[in-house]
């Protein structure tokens, strides 16, 4: 039977306000990344969004940003260094772990958010300190990282086990690297589009690239958004296609998971 | 052999600003609370003041306080419910749990800052939370609370273990609680006069109160302060005193403590 | 003919976050009560809410808070010093008066925020620190204040310019002040009442209090709420009721206005 | 008579935090440039230094930077749209206004602060939406900005007046553009040197670059800083040199200036 993980980021409010439909998003995921503080969210938020996934069976993962409230994390992270990049992160997954404790859970996976992911994506460096970091703060955790970025090796390098992760509403270039949000065709809206997209992946190892060359993409995790309207149908559409194709729904556990 | 621990509060900077002369308070203490985010400190600045004290054998404890970062913590906490208060704290010491993971090293206190000490000093329901929360955390966490306060009692029913904290530098009334700071004599400033009372209570068990009266004061851990001139100064007084009458000065450790 | 100001709170979102229907709302009002950025809104927000007003010939004003962006104004402002809190007005003022400019118009009120507008409410020295500095910023701006609270006598004092403010969807007690809303009946959500009530205050210079007894209320504007589900009807049915009352809705200006 | 303009940096601290030893620089300079409250600095913290600009007859400036508390500012704009930015510049300089009407006094002068500035020294475009906007927040204000950079040429197109800074702890190039702080001999810390640079530029027009050639560089204000060791008694050095050389120190006022 195959097997995957469907995550969203959630919990991404700041005090009195809030972002997305998180209640509607956490009945149709197995995984949630959750905002810790520095980009988005706050302790009550965190605590809120944890007892909300642990009802629904939903597993909990840390979403950690660059320190930049104002922006959503947006803003850059140039000139910061790596390792102070990945001292954010220590810090947010260390406070998301915090709360699931006192929620009487575990935190199982990161997922950067962001201009950190952007940063990490393309630049080793980055990515092996974040690697080390989250590997230090627990060594059970699993790292949400792109199909093909250079976060993969970095992970298997510094012992981390990683989740390589698709996105069903977005278009990929001949490299396996998704096509810039600027760029005509980058995101797919039709969420039947994606639905069928998703079981390609997940079922038959990869999707055509843009220009209609053949790739290949490991597929442990499908990425559905909340924060535009429509997004939650789309999310509902990928999982009951996934369904629909044979495909088994799980948060992410150890035994389907590379590296470590 | 008497035994206790000296700490004092340390890393409440925040991004390029700097509070009190940490190096030199590090050499002197054998615990440190870091201050954790929200009332002051940043990842960055709890990385540094972990390192620091790694390299001096020093135990690293959480310093959480109020999300005001403005106001130092100091502004009241009025209408913020206990189970909100109670996960601001499981934030914080989470967060520094991530950074101290990073960094090879454990955290082993949490001593509470602020007006968020104050309330739970005599709010016997806040107090219960708090407890419940950091226990939740890790229950190998000591929680430094001031002698004789609320907390005490709240600790050993939710199987927290304390280490029961004096105040060299701070009168006493007849009830064991600190005299306000805005009355005459509340604070001591000399530094002599502060070693011989710290020597007082950890040796013969206790202080006379203001008004004379003698007073039995648990004292497994002493506060001392830095963020005023002459802090340092008087803070080595104390551990020179507590030394010559063979007193032997260490970071907090199951043995020495109550409960749990 | 008889006259009225219709005012509703905006801008009060925060970076990528939004708080209630501004569109909808300017609609309706005559004056528009813009955060200022330190409990809500940014720069951003307060110039893209100023150039909604001036597209619908609706009154820029400021609407100042305490420094608490997290609690949103509503946490306390407990042992913050009055001439503290003034300047905190006088800074926000200013700096809408700066975005204003900068978008070709001018700010013609004022009106407290949350913990702010409570404490002033009540504190004669607070509602004269207040009035002294909104004064000072500038001579011609004009204070709405609850309709018989302290801050009408010491804005009359200090030299300025008051709107004296009426809320249409909550209950008033014998002496003329808000009845606490976690009591039954305080707050009223039916918007014909609250239309009904409206035209009461103005047309007739009353409403009767809780308890049924008249009560006599100056009406220079009626407060109209926009961040709950309906308010925007409410307020649209608020303004139907006055104009089929024959009551003429125009901005704040200087004929209509006590003191000065 | 010559007459020059000393300008520093104040007020940059943030809640319980400071920065530099304001209270010694302003003995020293003519104008203070009083952060804002964006990158640093906060209501209460520019009130205090207005009042202590007033007591020293020193001009009160504006000193506007990123919306970026924890990285001082100093984090870099990338990405930001101009017009945003002077939009946060509208809002600071109105602030501060604001802060300086209540204590009576008026603004004279602006200056951005950090990655702001440097990014409208280089972008006419920047340059030219923050002139627009300065000018628009009040006509009168004289804008500091370094000799020879894209804000002149800006300035004067939109009709805003300048003061032309020169720096005198820094080499420059032979373009006339400060060398990067990150290469060998671009920052002079002998405090004579100092002194004896500023009244080159002051008395002679110009400095040799750091080739040596002969630069010429229109020094209507000298710029001393105040966040180092040591920095005080250069900024001392420097005024006493101008005061040997029969330059007169004096605040920014409209007749020695340029355009407008």
């Amino acid at each position: 039977v195959r097997r995957v993980d469907l995550n969203c980021d959630a919990g991404e409010g700041y005090g009195p306000w809030r972002m997305g439909d998180d209640e509607a998003l956490l009945d149709v995921v197995t995984t949630v990344n959750i905002a810790c503080g520095l980009h988005a969210g706050d302790p009550l938020i965190m605590a809120r969004t944890v007892r909300m996934a642990c009802q629904r069976g939903v597993g909990v993962g840390a979403h950690p940003g660059p320190n930049d409230l104002w922006g959503f994390g947006r803003r850059g992270v140039v000139g910061e260094a790596a390792a102070d990049l990945a001292t954010l992160v220590a810090y947010q997954v260390g406070a998301l772990m915090g709360i699931a404790a006192q929620e009487g859970t575990t935190v199982t996976s990161v997922k950067l958010h962001g201009a950190l992911s952007n940063a990490a994506a393309v630049d080793a460096d980055l990515a092996a300190a974040m690697a080390r970091s989250i590997r230090a703060v627990d060594a059970s955790l699993v790292w949400l990282v792109p199909a093909g970025s250079a976060m993969v090796a970095e992970a298997e390098h510094a012992g981390l086990r990683i989740a390589s992760e698709v996105f069903a509403d977005r278009a990929y270039d001949d490299d396996g690297n998704l096509v810039a949000r600027s760029l005509p065709g980058a995101v797919i809206d039709d969420p039947a589009t994606c639905a069928r997209r998703a079981v390609q992946m997940v079922v038959d190892g990869g999707v055509p690239s843009i220009s209609g060359r053949p790739l290949r993409l490991q597929a442990d995790t499908v990425c559905v958004h909340g924060d535009t309207p429509g997004a939650v149908a789309a999310a509902r559409a990928v999982r009951s296609a996934l369904e629909a194709a044979g495909v088994e729904l799980s948060p992410l556990a150890g035994a389907s998971l590379r590296g470590g």
